[in-house]
This record gives C-alpha cells, structure tokens and sequence, in this order.
C-alpha cells in the first residue's frame, strides 16, 4: 500500500507534524538523513513508517507525490531538494514547512517548474506543541496542486470556535512564507511589548512580584486576552527548580533570535513600508546582546526609579489601554507590510482570511485579531487599519493612555522603544503634513536632487542660498 | 604626454571632481559613455582632455593607470569596469567614487585582484559643490594602491583650519564605502532630527516663519553648529521666486531617497548592531510617501495643536540641550555600527582619523565632530562612545531636557521618531537589567528555544507551565 504523504526530516517540528498528520489517520511515511533518528523515533510512534533509503521512501508513497520537506531553512533545503529531485516524477508536489525565506522559496518555485515538480512554501506557527495538536498553516504557491493536499494540511490545523480551520491558501509565489516571516516579526513586537509592561509593572511595584503576577492575570483576561499573555501569567508564577524564588529572575537578559524578525525588518526597507516597532523589537534584542557595555554604561549613568504618582487601579487602567493602542499600532505596521508587498508582487492575499487563521494555533494568536477581521470587513483593500472605524473607534479611547504612559515612562528614565515607536507611528501616518518638506529641501540644497511642490506638477531645483 | 589621472563619467559630480582635480595642477583625461557630453564639458572646461574612444582614453594615461570612476553605482559600475578591464595592465588602478555598496566594492576588489587590477572603493561626500571646491574623501581597499594615488586625492579634498587634509585611508576592502554609507545613514538622521525640530518650532511659535528663522539663527551658532543647520537657516529664509510667502512652504513633504540610508538600515541588522534612529530617519521618508492615506487619517485623527506652558527662552534651551542629546545618540549609534563592523570585518578603521574627516567638506560636517575625536582619544577602543567622559559630562547637562522635550512633544501629539528614538537608545544601553529575560523565557516556553542563566554557565529548558 502506497502511503498518502511523506515527511523528510524529524527534528523536535518534523516528528510532531508527522504524528499530527497519522493522529488524522493519514498514512505516512517519513524520512531522516540519519537513520538513527527514523528508527528511534518510528519505534516510539509506530503509526509512522520510517525508511533508510531516500529511494525507499519516495517510492513509498502514491502518486502524484507529496513531500512534506521540515528541515532547517536555508541551504539544506536545497541539498534535500537536490537529493529528492532525481527520484520524483511529473507533477508530484514538496511543501516546504520550514521557516524558509520567501524569496528563497520563490527561486525554489521557478527552479522546480522546470523539472516538472510543483512546490509550496508553507509557513507554519504554533511551536513544537502546536505542530502536534494543530498549528496555524499558511500556504503559498501553485494553487492546484495546494488543492491536492489541502484535506491533509486543512486536518492538520488548529481549529478556530467556529470550526473554521486555521489553515487558508494565502496567495501565489512565496505569499505562504512571506506572512509566517511578518507574523514573526509581529511576534517580536508583541513579545517586547509585554517586556516593556513587566518593566513598567517592575518599577511600579518596585519588584514585588506577587503584584506583577497579580497584574498580569488582570490584564490576560481582558481585551489583551493572547497566547503570549497566557504564557506570561505561567511563566511570571513559575518557581526555579533549586533556588528560592521566581525562575524568571534568573534567565539572563540576553535575549537571541533566529532571523525571521530580521528578515521582516530588512524586506521592510526593500519594500518602502515603515514597521518601526517591529524593527525596534529586532534591535532591542541586538542592545540586549551588549550585556558588558550596558553593565558599565549603567554605573556611569544612574536610572532615576522613584515612585509613580498615580494610584494602583489608574496606573493598571492607563497601562491596559496603553498596551491595547501599542498593539493596535503593531498590527497596523505589520499588515501595511502585507497589503503592501501583497500588492506589489501581486500575491492577491486575503487580510481577513489570514486574521482568521491566525486566531488560533499560532505564537501571535489573540483575541484583537477579531478586531482585525472586523476592520478589513467594513473594507478589504485599507492600506492601513488605522482608517478602519474599528480603529478609530478604539484608539479614541487608548491613544490618551499611551500618550500619558509614555510621557511617564519617559520622565522614569524607563526604555520603552515599543510603547514610544507604537506612538509615533501613530502620530506620524494620521500627521496631513510632516516637516519632510525641509527635508526635501535640504536635499535640493546640497544635492541637486529637486523637490515638488505642493501647488504645481513637476520637478523643481532652487538656488536656496540665492 | 600621457595625463597623470583619468576619470570616467561626466555627470555633475564626475565634472566636478575632475575640474577640482585639474585646478589642483594635475593632468587629466577625461571620458563618457556619451561623446557629446565629453566634447561639452571639455569645451566648457580645457583643462580637461576629452576622448570619444576608450582605448584612447586609457592609452592617454601614464602607467600604472590611475582611473577614477563616477558613474551610477549598481550595474553601470560592473559594466563601466568589464569595458576597461582588456585595456588595461597589471597594476592598474581603478578608483570607484560613487556611492557603491560596499560588499559590492569588495567583489570587485576579489575579482580584479585575479586579472591584476588594483580597486580602490572611494566614498565621496560634499555633493556637487564639495565635488569642485573640496569634499571629504574615505578611500578603502589596497593601502599600496592607495599610497599611489594619495597626492592626488588629498590635493583635492577639503582641508580643516588645522591644514588637515579631509581625506585619509580608511581600512582594508569595503572600508571606505562602508563608512560613507553610515556616514549617508547619520545624515538621513540628522535631517530628521532638524525637521523635527522645525515642527516643534512651528508648533511652539504657531507657524510664525519669523520667529521659527530666528530660533533656527541661534541654535544654528551654538553647538549644534554644522552644515546642516547652516543651510537650514538659508532655506528657511528663502522667499518663493514667484508667490507670496516662503518657499519651503511649497515644498511638497514626500521625501526621497536615493537608496544609502536604507543600506545602512539593512547592514545593522545583519551585523546585529541598533542602530534605532538611523532606522527611523528612514522610515520616516516612507511615511512621508503616503500623503494620501496620511491626508486621509489626519481627518479621522485631529492632532491637539496647544500652545505650550513654557518661556520662549526656557522652550528654545530646552530644545538646543535635547537636540544635542539627541545628536550624540545618533553618532553613538552611527559609530557603534562602524566600530562593530570594523571588527567583524577586520577593516581597522581609525575612528579619530574618520571623525577628522568629516570635519568638513562633507554634508555631516559639524562642530560636534571634535567632540567625538575627543572622546576617541581618551580611548580608541570604544565599543560605544556612550562610554566616554566627554558623552558623560555632555549628556549629564543635556539628557534631562531631550526627557522632558520628548515628554512634551508625546503630550502635544507630535511627530518626533528621532527625539524619542535616540532618547530610548540611551536608556537602554545604560540599562544594566533590561526586561528581555521575559522574552528568553517566552521563547524557551513556546518554543524550546533554551535560555542562559545569570547564575550559572550553560544552557537551560524549563517546562515554563508546570
């Protein structure tokens, strides 16, 4: 019996997505480059059905094939490409669920065509516990052949309240992989967000932790309800195995990254978009990395840490609603990032649709995406959320609290680069006009470079010294 | 007689450089694509030879051949260098003046060094007017090469009042393009930087241009002295040839880019260096884009336009102190990346030298600049000038204001990216505890991505929610 979809590569991700796809009742085979590792791991879940030989395993499935590729992203995709493409045939179809880049996956896509071999770039979130009991799965490329394992992936997926899986076709070329790329680094901005609460929540409460855990369970119940909240409530109460007192405490403020969040800032610049929270919660990571510098920067200039003059509910009400616009910035930057790119390489991507898979299953899931929804409803084709009545409505009764809290962080010596870039972002894309127009002639000043006028059609240069 | 120098490309700043080269008493042959624009510019300007045949051209100039090359950095300088490379002899040297990237100077340096060709990536600042009167000059590459053509170069770069010359080797390979694109990166932010300003002036004095010139005036002679703000005052003082009123009121504020500040956002990011307000200047031009949305938003958004509760006097020292702030954070930032990648690439740059080049004739000349040369000769190692006597006395007299003037600003519903970002850039790398421990635990938890600890060496997973 032919097998209905293979699997190549049994990292913490590959295992997990492969016993999804068997807990299904799909039959599958998988496959890793060392052999150790398939017959260890089909020996502990034997509905898997592990082969030796990449010849073996390509012939083990029926036709046309589908091959689940979950290696790491970069060059060893290519290798593993290299190594499968002689044994395939016509019309068979590898999906690539690794954190791939999408531009990688697109050349991947053209090379492929030639050969006959139909790809998708599949991004996937939801960790290894996700990818075992459903994560959010975003698909890219050629549509028919999605069409042809969409019932696998579709039964794969976190399902939503509504039965809706999380699971959509995102859109053509590399769409897949470029919105799990914004998705992470929507995640980075979120997750610095939350940091810079702890922070302020730290200061306020002058490290009493009981009250910031306190604090935390108030504020992931509310309008701020998400995964990473959760997680932060659980991981703010945990204890250290050994030593008295909060884990927390002792994890080292050096905080790593893999490069999806760099990814995101970088293709941000090619595309003429400005994310800069997202690019601000990348850098934070790059600061948090120069623990020496900062140790001996810190002896030199002393943070003031005085007590706030606010009392506990206002400060708690002020920090909920100032959280709840940061975040709505957040999103606004990282879905112009998507309608933007969407458009310019017409990937046709549908805003709602990929709010709604990524209600559940997924790291950024929450419950303001159904605001998001909501927003792109009333008008699928916003450049930006921040026109959406949905948002208007909402920062009319936040954007005063991030204005406060940041004007008292600020004054608290506290480093909030979310919260005051959230803000200006905001400030900056509802300003009808900027001060760039000194800027431009500037540029027309030393450079030659001309500027337009506000009155007239056309390319200017000026004697400015005249 | 063959000609000591040969440059190639006549656009405004090739005929610039190669008129500031002949007045300095140097022979020199000239070449372009275009015949016509050769025998033009060679009429308009005979100390100039011109040849319509680039054989000529190259058989014009004594051995080995010194050619400088000024024509649009990308493809044209691959082409420009394909045309030259089977005229030209071993030990020829090709001096690429524009504002090429410089990973793509150093795989031109790799694949001329086969063919025996010596490349040197030249960065030039001044623009058209520095061109002919004396820019700043950052040469990279082969220092052998270098010392060959370093009379000419130094004899047509500016000077500073000491009789520097404001020209000196930069370090090996990409060096001196790589510092003339950060060089472009702190440009960009200090622009924005003065039009913030400008807004917060406008804002203050309710658009009254008189007032806001006269602000501008002083600050402009103060500390904050540099070219920047000295054509500020000129442009601000620039009366419309035809309408009533000032001209950079018809400005138009989309701002342009011509592609070196958004590189520089990029390599920071590959080279894991923040570098926050170079970012954001950048950024901001991308907001200034989207006048139609941002027209659209500022009805649904009305910005609060109050009159501030402050002295005309107490307003404009606040705002001289937090401008500096705010510039010694950009340069903090702009040099960090520089000294990062100087060792991550091994390029030895001389942070003084760098410092004493751009004291003039480029477009960031300022008299800051001495500040920072003293900085580095207290001790030339600094991995971030924050750390310096001259950062720490100047910074004790000024952060306070830039605190309250970005906590004014965020009150009044301003736009200003660079007040708020170089502000959290200083909080946080003299933050000796940031809250980016949450952020390590947050990953270990949904993504067993480890964590260090503080108390111990190594790498550690917890289950976060046990």
């Amino acid at each position: 019996m032919h097998k209905q979809i293979g699997l190549y590569g049994l990292g913490v991700m590959g295992q997990s997505l492969a016993r999804n796809i068997a807990n299904k009742g799909f039959s599958i085979s998988v496959f890793n480059i060392e052999t150790d590792v398939t017959k260890a791991c089909c020996q502990k879940y034997p509905l898997l059905h592990g082969y030796e030989n990449i010849a073996d395993f390509v012939d083990s499935l029926e036709k046309p094939r589908k091959i689940l590729l979950m290696v790491t992203a970069g060059k060893v995709v290519d290798s593993v490409i290299s190594s499968l493409v002689p044994l395939l045939s016509q019309g068979d179809i590898l999906m690539d669920c690794g954190n791939s880049f999408f531009l990688d996956t697109e050349r991947r896509q053209q090379e492929l065509k030639e050969a006959g071999i139909r790809y998708i770039g599949c991004g996937v979130s939801g960790g290894e516990k996700g990818a075992l009991e459903g994560p959010s799965i975003m698909p890219g490329g050629d549509r028919k052949a999605y069409a042809e394992v969409a019932s696998i992936v579709t039964a794969m997926a976190a399902q939503n309240d509504d039965g809706s899986a999380c699971c959509t076709y995102i859109g053509e070329k590399g769409a897949g992989h470029f919105v799990k790329m914004v998705h992470n680094g929507i995640e980075y901005a979120d997750m610095q967000l939350i940091a810079e609460s702890y922070a302020l929540l730290k200061n306020y409460y002058q490290q009493d932790m009981k009250k910031i855990q306190t604090a935390f369970q108030r504020l992931a119940q509310g309008p701020l309800n998400s995964y990473l909240m959760d997680i932060t409530c659980d991981i703010l109460r945990r204890k250290d195995d050994k030593k008295e007192g909060w884990l927390v405490n002792y994890v080292s403020d050096v905080a790593r990254q893999k490069g999806t969040g760099k990814w995101t800032s970088q293709i941000s610049f090619d595309y003429s978009v400005a994310i800069p929270s997202l690019t601000e919660a990348v850098q934070t990571r790059f600061l948090s990395m120069n623990h020496v510098e900062r140790t001996q920067a810190s002896a030199l200039y002393p943070h003031a840490s005085c007590k706030m003059e606010i009392t506990e509910e206002a400060f708690l009400q002020m920090l909920e609603k100032a959280m709840l616009a940061a975040k709505m910035s957040i999103y606004a930057q990282g879905f112009s990032l998507i309608t933007s790119v969407s458009k310019q390489k017409e990937y046709h991507i549908d805003c709602i649709a990929l709010a709604n898979i990524w209600q559940n299953g997924c790291i950024i899931k929450s419950a303001f995406l159904k605001d998001i929804m909501q927003a792109f409803k009333e008008e699928c084709a916003y450049d930006n959320l921040i026109l959406s009545s949905v948002y208007q409505k909402k920062l009319s009764e936040t954007q005063h609290d991030l204005q406060n809290l940041v004007s008292l962080g600020v004054l608290q010596s506290l480093h909030l680069p979310i919260f005051t870039s959230a803000l200006q972002y905001m400030q900056g894309i509802t300003c009808a006009t900027l001060p760039t127009n000194l800027i431009q002639a500037q540029r027309d000043c030393f450079g030659a470079h001309t500027y337009e006028r506000t009155d007239a059609q056309g390319s200017f240069h000026s004697d400015w010294q005249a």
